[in-house]
């Protein structure tokens, strides 16, 4: 039996709470001697995890660095290396596009044809204002083509995302898009006999974007990438029981969150407005995915006062989330981001667990170095989840 | 290759020795501030923690709680999560009875049938003394039914366990138990073409069964859930060139021995007869599974004092072990049954190897909190097998 088959057929329904806190990007490297984390003061996470219990995670394997998709599917309790997610639909959600069962998404660049070649991949970096002015007059002149309805959404600077609705359209397409410059325009090209079809519609929107943006000086042409549809992943509720709530302001993780089939939340934009809606939304769900983005904001712009101060900040919330008495609180981040990288890495994350049942071990401080030497040990992140199930009760013996 | 293939095709046969002592449940939660292994006296048990090498094995996956079937089978190295073993099969070793290969066993409850509705699935849970007196009725009256031999065994309270001896029978029947009470009598259906004959079989059974009990007050039909045959295990000559000897005083860890092929010594109740017989075998085996039930049995009566005093007593054996000089004693549980929790628990076991090659830790005493500082961290219990056999000089080297 595989092991979310396993996990899966274990698990029950029970009211008790999980409240899991993802401070994105949150593991670091030290700037010089101590990491954000370090240098930041937690008293509040500092005594979770010291009556907690704590370890460090993989959010993949150890080496691989993970977008945020792999990294949040897999704390979520999906194996990152067995759905995988396209990039159409990654960039889509990134960007807000609704994306449901008949769409299928692409990212797409404006680019130059010039003499039947495309000499520039990026249209000059035109700005977003004047994407966005281009995206208004493709979504009036473009709008259906052979019962297809299509849609283009502004991205920034020469990015967009192209979305096509309609009922048997395919994702089995290769990309549309030279890959160099000075080589002649790309259509995409059916990978499977299914996606026939779905080839010709592109071509034909492809040619008509083209012909619509014909007196445009840089961005004249486009180029289309990550044919995606809707995964067909299992919800929270399939495969753990969960009634599950997002509560998270940036785009991405919400959409993360809608593909696994949580309600995601209205939140407002600030950090406060995450434990508002917590709040308030504490008594219709047994599964809270928390999600603070500026740590991980602040550790790819190499910003390491911003990032300790923000950690400074989430801490100061820990109290409220406690004053909800939930069964699990998991903080914890989805990937590591350096502030010396500035960038995702394949650094472990520091991870906690407070609970009834938590087995107290010697960890006294929450940062990366302590959790190094705590009891959870060192895991992949996809086992935080029947971690966090069987702590809230909410998984039955494996055979008798 | 997979990794079961991988290990056997390593294995070579040697006379080293191995002793494997499980204290069955010993991994414990704090009570409040100290485990029944940290509050026990063990000087025994911190000299070959000193003197070895230790770490923590989860027996399935972190978060899972595996039943002791899953748990020993990983333990003995298994992995539980290819090797399912049927509730049927489990039950009917817990009560001693001998399954062969052209068995199938069912665990059974007798139930309260009342105008065609079962009324109470448990007959009042009438006492193990009329169990067995029905239970002697059934044998003479329902001995064989289609060529099939058909015997009952008492278990405790309502619970019996149902053995169908010839060959070609399945297990491929769904449960003949209508799961709530005031339904109808449910009989088992094929799960598969080849179990028909079988369901035919049984459902003869369970008529002729009602038949006899026609005269009884409460236990006058019988529900059977769980339908299991000897399962295809491979013995652990096979997979790890093994000659093994289990010594055991309580039938379901006996059962679970003969599973994988060890030879299952005669032994009397006591935990000194176990050490006993230990000695007297010890020149006939290369590997002695030795199973201590106590500590688990306390730990699910919640009973801390009684725990602790058996893991002092239990450590007081362990200088007859070393007066045998083994190359490898291994010391560990199967699962954590915390006093707390007053069950088996997903709390992972302390582990401790003795032997000329452990490379020697800080550990200084035999506990949970130590363990998990150990050199060997923390791994499935399936891996407690090849290194093992390895500290034993029982694996060639894996390639040139």
């Amino acid at each position: 039996m595989n092991k979310e088959k396993l996990i899966n057929e274990l698990c029950i329904e029970t009211d008790s709470k999980i409240v899991l806190l993802i401070m994105d990007g949150l593991g670091d490297l030290p700037v010089p001697e101590l990491t954000a984390l370090e240098a930041a003061s937690t008293p509040n996470l500092d005594h979770l995890a010291k009556s907690g219990c704590c370890g460090l995670t993989d959010p993949v394997l150890r080496g691989v660095t993970p977008g945020s998709g792999p990294a949040h599917l897999s704390i979520f309790g999906y194996d990152p290396t067995k759905y995988i997610l396209g990039r159409g639909i990654l960039e889509a959600l990134g960007i807000d596009v609704d994306v449901e069962q008949n769409d299928l998404v692409a990212r797409g660049n404006f680019a130059t044809l010039k003499d039947d070649k495309i000499v520039d991949r990026r249209a000059g970096r035109i700005s977003t204002e004047k994407n966005h002015s281009i995206c208004q007059k493709l979504n009036k002149s473009v709008q259906e083509v052979e019962n297809t309805k299509i849609s283009f959404f502004t991205g920034k600077e020469h990015r967009f995302v192209v979305k096509f609705t309609a009922e048997g359209l395919s994702d089995h397409l290769s990309d549309a898009d030279p890959q160099k410059e000075n080589k002649p325009k790309v259509y995409p090209k059916p990978l499977s006999s299914e996606a026939k079809n779905t080839a010709q519609i592109v071509n034909k929107v492809m040619d008509k974007v083209t012909e619509v943006l014909s007196d445009e000086d840089k961005a004249n042409t486009i180029l289309l990438r990550g044919f995606s549809k809707f995964p067909s992943i299992p919800t929270m509720k399939d495969l753990f029981k969960l009634k599950a709530a997002a509560i998270a302001n940036y785009p991405m993780y919400r959409g993360l969150a809608k593909l696994v089939g949580m309600d995601v939340l209205n939140v407002g934009p600030e950090m406060e407005d995450l434990f508002d809606i917590l709040k308030k939304s504490y008594t219709n769900y047994n599964f809270f995915y928390v999600h603070v983005k500026k740590t991980d904001s602040y550790g790819e712009d190499g910003n390491f006062e911003s990032k300790k101060e923000i950690i400074k900040k989430t801490d100061s919330f820990i109290p409220a989330i406690l004053d909800l008495k939930p069964e699990v609180l998991v903080v914890t981040s989805d990937h590591s981001t350096p502030c010396v990288l500035k960038s995702h890495s394949w650094h472990p994350n520091p991870f906690l667990i407070y609970s009834q049942t938590a087995q107290v071990d010697k960890v006294e401080k929450f940062t990366e170095k302590e959790c190094s030497q705590g009891y959870l040990g060192r895991f992949l992140s996809l086992y935080a989840m029947p971690l966090m199930l069987a702590h809230a009760g909410k998984m039955v013996k494996f055979g008798a």
